[in-house]
């Protein structure tokens, strides 16, 4: 299964959505092929007609949250001039993305999942790391241009990833501060310590 | 087990910190008492003596990594009365204790892992969230004080978590940053958002 094919199909989307919430609830080696065919309302040869193995089902997870990720959050900021604009972009979106209710259990297995070996990590990892070449490239631009002070373009990209990533953790829809609110305030706090 | 006796045995805590190793690589199904005994040239009946389950000693690892959080970082911050240094000095502690190697996987498994269930997990979650109100009311100390600018302390103290605890997801000893670096440079990015 390549990248493409998971973000073509719906029917798909549905079940790696579905499989990734069962592995968030139950561990990947505690839940089964039958335990995700029922859970989507499939037979198992049903299942199988969508992925070959379990372990083709946890890259297909990954690679369809990498797809959202390029699709939602990527895709739509690359195209932004401003460097600091383009930044604060992609904080917006992420965090957004990160909020979603039907694919955030997707995430969660994307950034924690350790099971990946081989050609499938590698793939994976080559997608995580240009996002972080994205980032520090923009850090870079954006103090060429004088609009953020001088820091280390590595380590405001992996503060900025930290921000984000770590609101699955903790935020609750149901709590006292809106995903809005959220929204506006992390990227208020980040982009304030950039100040030149 | 509890969380007195992992702080008071070396052997102990030798033990929790190899089954963390083992379980972060191999993961909690596809480990076995057997592994762990051997990583620790122990008798599975010698392992046996110090942990009763490995349900038991996944709650161990969690316990010893709280244990640790609060006597390296914790312990050491509380009695400072200046909020705004007693959350820089907080910050620097837990970095070091995030890239210390031989507690690493203890700390991973205690921020990531989900299979804990019932009381252990409520006991673990309140000890996590003293920490949580511990940074909450140093933010609003530090607020009332004029430190800092007017800002929500619950997602400054969420932000102050996501940059220290996301490092161990991407630090590497052997990279351009030194340990030093990483940790000024988070607390200079971090609190340079914060000022008045």
């Amino acid at each position: 299964m390549n990248s493409r094919s998971s973000s073509e199909s719906p029917k798909l989307r549905r079940i790696l959505e579905r499989a990734a919430r069962l592995i968030f609830e139950k561990g990947f080696d505690g839940t089964s092929m039958q335990d995700i065919a029922d859970a989507c309302g499939l037979t198992k040869a049903g299942l199988y007609h969508h992925v070959a193995t379990k372990e083709a089902l946890l890259i297909a997870i990954m690679e369809y949250g990498m797809d959202l990720f390029e699709e939602v959050v990527l895709a739509r900021v690359e195209h932004i001039a401003d460097p600091l604009e383009r930044l604060r972009r992609t904080m917006a979106n992420n965090i957004e993305l990160v909020l979603t209710d039907s694919s955030k259990e997707v995430t969660i297995i994307l950034h924690e999942h350790q099971t990946l070996t081989g050609d499938a990590q590698k793939k994976i990892n080559g997608r995580k790391k240009r996002y972080v070449r994205f980032l520090e490239d923009s850090f870079k631009q954006a103090m060429s241009r004088g609009q953020i002070r001088k820091v280390d373009p590595t380590l405001a990209s992996f503060s900025f990833l930290g921000s984000v990533l770590w609101t699955y953790k903790w935020y609750r829809a149901d709590g006292r501060l809106s995903p809005q609110q959220l929204s506006e305030g992390t990227i208020d706090l980040f982009f304030n310590g950039l100040m030149p």
